[in-house]
């Protein structure tokens, strides 16, 4: 039985939050994967790789899974409703509702994290309980049809999971056995915990413009918000 | 001082080879990334991926770091005398010749494997001794300044060690942070020893068509060799 999963692509993603669950989702047996964006022209992610979508938000098909990624282009989606409403509609019906990196903060956007156990990149931590959603720890967590995953190469780990929970574990290992993913970091950096402290203080200040204007974006969502309530 | 690298981003390539690696060399300060290949027109992916190259082969300018990921388009290459022309000379003057997964079966075609240590794709290891490699048990395997990785993912364990020798390890720590690699495979498969030998037959017989292919472009090499010494 065919499997429809729907990547959204959209300008200034990261573009390994797609990239790898892609390839997990395209080596599983009976997928199809489509990436999705307001129309099919090519987009460009947040490190300059040219991404084409497969197809609009007005042709796609129903999706089993719709994946949001995340990346410095999550900021415009934010308040973007078209981008929101088509989540919305997907996500009512889909069976797996999920997200990488920062693409959690725009499910939260789109009010699908109230009251739900998500997680997001390290750096982004602190968004969630604006969205109502309850922060939890975790490389990948999962709250009913919910999943979401850490930073960007949280990608493989969720990939992996996501096949185990649509089909079975063995057809997992298979495609993990095929992508050799036995992973052996050289350095032990990978988490805020872990890093050393100046390296923590260089990521922290590269990733300084992107947040600064979330925490705007952020502040404007509460301040609409309060209005409505 | 800006840092070229070039990846061949060619038909049937394993887009993960090529996208992670991208991610952590285009993360790098000052880095300038090529995806390169005989003409700029758009290429498809072993998995369907459309990538869009950025420079062709004559326009490619002289790159520090030589990169082919692999695939099973490689099979296409290994015969291929302007892709094998294209390498060796970006090759004689790179600081680093590089590859990921069966990419380096195209540096053995292209004659640069001879008497050196190597490594590719566990289902691929028997090819390296046919081009006069050392095959060489490793996730990434260094020898002077070729560095080869194993199957697909091991290309972010690539990437990260490309950085710290190119720059140091606190460039290479700073981007693991930003891309929150703390790996957590969710199963125990990611290679022939430690997957269950169920999924080990499933996976090769998965990967037997590509496999079929280039045994008997192999074979042809190897006859052609023998004509000629």
């Amino acid at each position: 039985m065919t499997v429809r999963f729907g990547l959204l692509a959209f300008p200034g993603v990261q573009q390994l939050d797609l990239t790898a669950p892609y390839e997990i989702f395209a080596s599983m047996e009976g997928a199809e994967v489509h990436l999705v964006w307001k129309d099919t022209s090519p987009i460009v992610s947040a490190t300059k790789l040219v991404l084409q979508p497969t197809t609009s938000f007005a042709a796609c098909p129903s999706l089993d899974v719709i994946c949001v990624p995340g990346g410095s282009g999550v900021n415009a989606l934010l308040e973007d409703e078209t981008v929101l409403s088509f989540i919305r509609a997907q996500a009512a019906q889909a069976r797996f509702i999920t997200s990488v990196c920062t693409g959690s903060l725009v499910l939260g956007a789109a009010g699908l994290l109230k009251g739900r156990k998500a997680t997001t990149h390290w750096n982004a931590r602190d968004f969630l309980a604006e969205f109502g959603a309850i922060a939890t720890p975790g490389r990948v967590v999962r709250d009913g049809n919910l999943f979401t995953a850490g930073g960007v190469t949280a990608g493989i780990d969720f990939g992996l999971t996501i096949v185990a929970a649509l089909r079975d574990q063995a057809e997992a290992e298979a495609i993990q056995l095929s992508l050799e993913y036995a992973p052996a970091p050289p350095f032990h950096s990978g988490s805020p915990e872990e890093a050393p402290a100046d390296v923590l203080i260089e990521t922290k200040r590269r990733l300084a413009g992107s947040r600064t204007a979330r925490e705007a974006i952020m502040a404007r969502l509460a301040a609409r918000r309060h209005q409505a309530g």
